[in-house]
């Protein structure tokens, strides 16, 4: 296939995928893993979200996306780095050389919030495009609300997470039952 | 901005953007300029759409789209093709070379039809990836099918499209009233 | 209430409720009425509609709307007109000294045609408004295009429409029938 | 479970699964396997649909219909009919002693076409009950009419459909192209 | 109909209809009413919703759903339950004997909430099936955070629930008023 | 036009326009200045909030809304009021003797908290008429919420709101931050 070829036009491109990873699930990673095929690197962002009172600390996060990467084969090779930030993400994006914001969309997407956001960083910055991928049929119902809420109940999450999040998940309600 | 280096990984990527473009709208001429930031080379495919009884024909339709990638300023310089095609799109798109397939999504879109085709379209090839890019707030309500019947009924579709697309279509409803 | 005072700075204004009316239902009847509240004077302008066919004529269905009107209490004394047209809403509203379309909203509505209407006719002419009328609760799922289904396959309309408006319905399926 | 035991107040269930089936997919099947378990008969009813022009005569959908239920061993033992109709759905639903008409339900399904039928339906009938089954996550994005086009296109519907209605589809499309 | 006749292959049929009925609405009622046509045995799970700071406590929802079936005559003789539950929704239905999950579905519902719970729950249980029933037109707008919001100020509750519900809203207000 | 003349049946409208403001942006102006044709009289309701622990004091907010429509030359001469509530909206209306409930609908809007709001207050009270004006298409994706956010993390919310709002915003933070 010709998208192999370098030619002088070709641009490296950075793209940036936020979120807050509460904790990261298959529907996250697998975002991820296909963002790869449109951006040369890209920048997993981890929001801190203080206000939504997070069930991991931020730093739990970053390594619970961190841990996913390393045993997720489909990304082995590509250039992904995680970061976590708490300023404006356009300011973030801008900051780190990224051209693309990356969404992944549901068909039962809080479409309000994806479109009331894109549309607002459009303007807060021209040169940035948003590009939303489609979640995949079968994580199309996943979301990390529930399997929070199923975890603390004690149901089984490994449909929805990687058995290293499960034990996660496990430990934190451990926790918080004991 | 570091998106200018080429790196050894950095992929030349080829996006296709299909469409029937029966007149081409400042919608679609949007989403083509900024489908240009997120491929290296882009391919307009304007599809046959035998079944839907076009306006224009195929050539005019093929026509009019590079009379508009001549006048439109904010593409110059970028590799911007525009081929028709009357075969599955998948197979248009792998021949082409491309791995992207690039959709606009307006607030009001028939998601049903976006989601439907996406979703079919990555069974077929799980190679393809089909990103989404939000329409532009000016261009929320524009649609073809309402610029054809403003133009058939006389008003003044200047406000949804060119001024040479404009043209064609008085030309084409006189011709359809004398 | 002082929405009785007619007051200097009191402005006339007639809303134009355009539709095809093929037949006139229940929820038709009910935006009209209430409709009346909003405006001084109101056209209920009735479309040809060529390109869909109708199952009534044009006469018929400007006849179905006036008879509906004459036996609807709730209207009694309002200024309503029933008015066909075939050129562009817009032009129509502005002719008739209107200044505001009034459209009925069902939580199921065709929202991607609705808003693309309003959203292209606000640029044709600025000093236009649309209104929306949300559908009454019992109103919300009565569509002109099941009442027909119904009616052709022997069902019982009375639900839907008027006891006139379905006799016309039963009588033109016979016609259609023998 | 208790849901085995059969006591004097337990109903006996007929239910309705309307359709066009042109052709069934395997988000039909789905849905039909999982509806034997909310009803104890259920219907496969296969609408004739003059207006919309199937691809499939109404007799190759019963057909087809009838060879998908032969190989779908999850429905293996559970009693489904394939009855044609042409009549009101409601009436066949009633004439053919059923109480319950099933539906599925997508998340980009046709929702105003739906609750509008389902509305419509409970005013024609009280005592029927409309009932309706998410389509599972893999079906999700599946459409007859995606099908059908991808199939005229020579593309590999084995994906979205039985090897023996891809057969059916082959079939049809060489006669067409021949 | 044959829908009365209990044959060898009939199954006895336990749903339950989950919820937080924080106060039970005319919605919710008549949800439960039609359930029964589709289940042999219905259970109302009410859950303790911990998180969310009901106006009633448990015991409270639990007696009000209680009194409302009392009176409510178009569910004489069917076999209600009311139960409370605070563990994972799919194990109460499990442990119940159930195979049936019921939703009541508004045109305007949280369709991301809805379906990412049946999908999830799909998941965790294969055997179980969501059915959901669609609100009946005059309740489409029903809910009962309003209905909360209504009764704090002072309005009449009586249009959307019950009169001993209205009571228990206004007897709640009063106290938290003084 | 005859929208001018003022004849016997002329009804003097007054309508309500609620909302929090908190704080407005250029979608609420826009849509009260639109709202100026639709009514004789327009009074900018400013809802308490108690429960939303707004950034501003109900004051602060009722002063913004005053100081943004002295500004505002679109509205000119027209009477426009703005008034503090915290009582149910349909008891405020009536006090106030308006008949109309103005509220702004974008594509993205929360439809159900919407249509459940009109629905609900349609029957508190008969007489009301709820109309919706769709945002205009520069204003699609305005959330005061999104405003707050962004002000808050340093970002640029001119694009959004005066600059008088932006200079609040300013303020507000600062001081948060200090």
């Amino acid at each position: 296939m010709s998208s192999d070829i370098v030619s002088p036009e070709t641009k490296f491109r950075t793209g940036v995928y936020p979120g807050t990873f509460d904790p990261p699930t298959n529907g996250h990673m697998d975002i991820i893993c296909r963002a790869t095929r449109v951006v040369d690197r890209l920048i997993v962002a981890v929001a801190v979200n203080a206000g939504k009172e997070p069930l991991f600390t931020l730093d739990e996060r970053v390594e619970m996306v961190k841990a996913e990467l390393l045993t997720a084969k489909t990304c082995a090779g590509v250039n992904v780095e995680v970061i976590p930030f708490d300023n404006l993400l356009v300011d973030f994006v801008v900051e780190a050389g990224a051209s693309v914001i990356v969404r992944g969309l549901r068909a039962v997407s809080d479409f309000e919030y994806e479109f009331q956001m894109a549309g607002m960083n459009s303007h807060l910055c021209r040169e940035l495009e948003t590009v939303f991928l489609m979640a995949s049929d079968k994580n199309q119902f996943i979301s990390s609300r529930f399997v929070k809420e199923i975890g603390r109940l004690g149901g089984d999450v490994r449909h929805f997470v990687s058995h290293q999040v499960a034990a996660r998940l496990d430990e934190r309600f451990k926790i918080k039952k004991s």
